[in-house]
């Protein structure tokens, strides 16, 4: 619908380039960055649900609750097909080319952050049963599933973890989910394959009602304070990355779902 | 080519969703997150150039010199397209929408920061002429290049500018442009529309040498010191936001076509 026109302007400018030679001939086919009427140029008209989620992964798009019901089927082919897999293994092929850059001291002190949801393990199977992050978030519904234990392993995540391992350095768990879920995620954890760890550093009562970035930031502190380096630090929410004590590099998967302040 | 098992997996998938009703049977449909062999779970052979995009706007995939060959035709297509303006029109209507939420003092004082290149000006023209950032960064034909003047406007970030200054926000510019450039940037600036501005700050030969993101936090402390507070502030580059005193908030609008740090 619509992509005709949009391919063969596509050709024609990349004609236009290959045919001449000067910058003021591509200037005229760079119609889209002519402007037209008013200030803000030519509109374009609609939402792109890609670029909703373009948003969202750069931090733009903040605070949001839902996602756009226009984009739960965009959001639900993204989460279910291959591109969601792809974005996450760039992402982890980047934290392995880092992790295996590090000057590493052996010492035991060397730790990785991971966030659990959605960065270690999937919720999907419980989004695909509630409209892709298009129903408004229902606390009784995801705890029972959380209490499952059904949890699906994120294999790049998995994959980054084990290099990490592999490379003598320590993983601590920091999960917005709340202490008296510390069995089931262990458990969750052990079976999908997340065998063992330094930390699994579950939200406290005192915590409650404070955002994740107050409440993560505070718990990276204590790791530092207690001697350990934040090498890196992963997670699929800015809320993991942001605050302070965030690690010496960070790494953000893709997470279309659901926002976490 | 190899579109249409993906799209069949697709509908596999969401037909399973909707006619049964258990997170059990989904489960079974996430085919590619289920861990096949060795610790990485499925391979996804090959550069997904999409992906390499979003792990770059992310600044998940830092220090890169050039954009990988493969992605030419791909970057060429999506700057030419329909899709940067897109994504670059969420990132600014983002920012008016913040804007107007701010409680402004009106005294003169509330600032935005404004990258130049590929924030306000487009270099387009002459990225089509070199590879679309495949080409290694050459300074001689860019400052050629940008000794014309013909530097195109962002339309999208031309009406963000407008809007801000009729909400009575001054505006800065902070550009890595060095000082020798001053009057054919001034020149181009106005030339496109934007006919005003508070401060035009360029990279003064002190800091030659110095990252952008160590004389961009300078530049704004600076500006912090004389009284102004940074209500926003907007660039194509992570070193443009990262750093201190970067503003009450952030926006990255889109570039896939260089890195700078």
């Amino acid at each position: 619908m619509g992509m005709l026109p949009l391919f063969l302007t596509f050709f024609v400018a990349i004609f236009a380039v290959t045919s001449k030679g000067s910058e003021d001939s591509i200037a005229h086919q760079i119609h889209l960055l002519r402007p037209q009427s008013g200030s803000g140029g030519g509109r374009i008209p609609g939402l792109s649900c890609l670029s909703w989620r373009l948003g969202v992964e750069t931090n733009n798009i903040i605070g949001w609750s839902t996602v756009p019901e226009a984009c739960e089927g965009y959001i639900g082919h993204y989460v279910l097909g291959s591109q969601y897999r792809k974005d996450s293994k760039v992402v982890t092929d980047e934290a392995i080319v880092y992790a295996k850059s590090l000057n590493l001291t052996k010492d035991g002190k060397d730790l990785w952050v991971f966030d659990i949801d959605e960065t270690s393990l999937s919720n999907l199977p419980y989004y695909a049963h509630h409209g892709f992050g298009v129903e408004p978030y229902n606390a009784t519904l995801f705890n029972k599933w959380v209490l499952t234990g059904k949890g699906l392993a994120l294999p790049d995540s998995l994959g980054l973890y084990n290099k990490l391992l592999s490379l003598g350095i320590k993983i601590a768990f920091i999960t917005g989910r709340p202490e008296d879920q510390r069995n089931v995620t262990a458990t969750n954890l052990k079976n999908v394959g997340f065998h063992s760890w330094e930390k699994l550093i579950l939200k406290g009562s005192s915590y409650k009602g404070t955002t994740a970035v107050v409440y993560k930031s505070a718990q990276r502190e204590n790791l530092e304070e207690s001697g350990y380096r934040i090498v890196g630090n992963i997670g699929d929410q800015w809320s993991d990355l942001l605050g302070t004590h965030v690690g010496k590099r960070t790494f953000k998967l893709p997470d279309p779902l659901y926002y976490i302040s």
